[in-house]
């Protein structure tokens, strides 16, 4: 059979992540692979869910197991909705929420009720790759702004919208992972956030503004997500249980004005029917028998030490020149090689060298970031943080060697 | 916010399915509902799945609470392809199989990846309305080819594949349930099984089999799917264990040919990254510790004996005229009305009297059907089934007697 005919346009656009094939590569035992964006096991609360997950099946199995509502389940959605209130003072009813298999369900279905092919929506550059990936199988336009160190420039994201309307482009949609940003860590300060909100509200646009770190903060004052300052109703937060308890009960949250719902959940009637009812009621026993919020405060320890691991090591080992950030939360450091340096080139000599990294360029929609690359420090031990780093390091004075000479104070990059 | 200018083409095809808004409806106590399409919750082996969840917790918790492969955890794929090989003569390997979030989220990958819109798709007509609404969503031309008592009628099939052919369209798909279909019950003789498989070669289509129901077969000997001739690697089979161990795990498998599974396979990493893995585990580990198939033959005897208290009710309370399908197996009974009668203006009252089903014409994208209704017979007591049928017999005699008057003898439908 020949299948050329048989695939579709949306189709032809698919192309499979990078990443997650390089993760395959991965399983050699001597690599210590800072490349994933996995929570560490370590994080889970093994011992603490063993007493919900008997109550689940002691008390609602004949619910957990059945079929369940296409938006989710009441008591889940209103929990969520007053944490929002408690946690983030983001005003949001139960009916403002829909349950999704994962963030990443809440962007498809998204993508496939606002994205026609060749519509604009705007990104980072670098953003996070799974929303590439979906805007990419939709054959959206993406249009990604230039971040600095403080995250997508305002200014910028109004001179771009400004081009895109004189060219007779009207975005649908920006989307930003405002907190701990995937991939370089960056926080949005409360300055850009609003200065963000008022741009989409004069350029008329929806944000969807992806939070699945958010509340793993380890130094600072909390910054509340741009939902709080919504008075508009035109941003889609995106909540998610999976870095905060465990990803492979695979439930999040979709919270945002009233016709996306009604859309969203229409459509996914005919996506999966619902979200995993089982994972629902473990995840809202998770709340009420108020072991969540302790727990969350073991996994922040726990990466907080992790990220300060890396740091140092990073202080330790890196030659001059290469930079990186230092976030607040979140799972990732962002590093900044001299620009003359390559990391997808330099990837198979640090994996020969037993690490490995996700080089940027994947990050980038817009083009760019040959000379950046992501660390995930959540996933490994503590030695292996160490270890690893210096691996790196091993890796990266090699090829200043090598190719950096007679560079000297040139080769600093801006960002 | 003006959201008109914000939805998508694909969206404003979107509309919520009558069935589900119905079933919120039903909520009063007091009414027999045969309207669902749910497993019986008494039919959850919830004693045999505790041990096998705590077996999940203790041995398997770093893993079954983690991200798992996009295609699904080996483990799994492989029982399956091994249980495919034993049961349904079907020759799968495991990479020709990927795990989706039911077996609604294989139609939407299918879709996603074969149909632009416009492109034309066939079905019976009858058909299973999730499938209907997937196919909206990605603007299909749907097709649907006339039933018969035997199911989908080859002949028709080969009649209107010409009729398009000549108006130069080409179909790439046609979508079945061959077995103890929804909505009618219906079950395919060998013999049509092999005369489609032969037209489907013909004029080179895919072929999606949809199975859902296969294993619960109270009377006859089994038939093969359709998938176990596929000599030419052109049928996508979907199975799922809603049906057979509980739906709340949201667990189902598409199987199918090597270039559809690896498109399949990237589109859901942009989904959702992978099906829930906890699920994976609990559905693995039931297979594993041999409690699933005896466990099937639980639930067999239960919607059997009900099957056959909906058959005695629907004989001994129904008046002349009514005609029903005798099913072998599956979940639903189809019922015929006099001609003259419409399922869905009856539905009001009927539900005054305290029974609800669906109307039939929601299953047919070729329109007509408006004499027929479906009804469940898995969900409901037996006393409720006996009682419930009574009453519907109560309201169809009514109807007989206010509109049948002077139409003796023409109001019999041929199907």
């Amino acid at each position: 059979m020949n299948f050329d005919r048989i695939f579709s346009e949306n189709s032809r656009n698919l192309q499979a992540s990078e990443i997650r094939e390089l993760l395959k590569l991965l399983d050699r035992p001597s690599i210590i692979s800072f490349a994933g964006g996995l929570p560490n096991p370590d994080a889970f609360p093994i011992e603490e869910l063993k007493p919900v997950i008997e109550h689940v099946m002691k008390e609602h199995a004949y619910d957990a197991l059945q079929y369940g509502p296409t938006e989710g389940h009441n008591k889940l959605r209103d929990a969520i909705a007053k944490g929002m209130k408690s946690l983030f003072n983001c005003d949001q009813e139960m009916d403002n929420i829909i349950i999704t298999g994962g963030s990443q369900q809440g962007l498809t279905l998204l993508a496939h009720i606002i994205i026609d092919p060749g519509d604009t929506v705007i990104t980072g550059n670098p953003t996070y790759l799974g929303a590439i990936q979906v805007f990419n199988a939709f054959r959206a336009n993406i249009e990604a702004v230039a971040q600095d160190e403080g995250g997508i420039n305002h200014h910028s994201l109004r001179e771009r919208l400004q081009d895109l309307n004189r060219r007779g482009k009207y975005p649908k949609l920006i989307y930003l992972i405002p907190t701990f940003e995937n991939p370089t860590g960056i926080t949005l300060s409360e300055e850009r956030r609003k200065a963000i909100y008022d741009i989409i509200c004069e350029y008329d646009l929806l944000l969807v503004e992806d939070d699945p770190y958010g509340l793993l903060r380890y130094d600072g004052e909390a910054l509340n997500p741009i939902k709080s300052m919504d008075n508009e109703d035109r941003v889609i937060y995106l909540g998610s249980f999976s870095k905060i308890l465990a990803p492979g009960f695979r439930i999040a949250w979709l919270a945002g004005p009233a016709p996306i719902i009604r859309k969203a959940c229409i459509l996914k009637q005919s996506q999966d029917l619902c979200a995993s009812t089982f994972g629902q009621y473990c995840v809202f026993e998770a709340m009420r028998s108020d072991m969540l919020f302790p727990h969350i405060e073991i996994i922040k320890q726990m990466y907080r030490s992790k990220r300060d691991i890396m740091l140092k090591a990073l202080d330790n080992y890196m030659p001059d020149g290469v930079k990186w950030s230092r976030p607040l939360g979140g799972m990732f450091i962002w590093v900044t090689l001299p620009l003359f340096m390559d990391s997808v080139e330099l990837l198979p000599k640090a994996i020969e060298n037993n690490v490995a990294y996700v080089a940027g360029k994947s990050f980038f929609p817009g083009g760019g970031g040959a000379n950046t690359l992501r660390l995930n420090f959540s996933y490994a031990t503590d030695g292996q943080i160490d270890r690893g780093i210096r691996l790196l390091a091993e890796v990266v004075q090699k090829e200043l060697d090598l190719k950096g000479k007679g560079l000297k104070g040139e080769y600093i990059s801006a960002f």
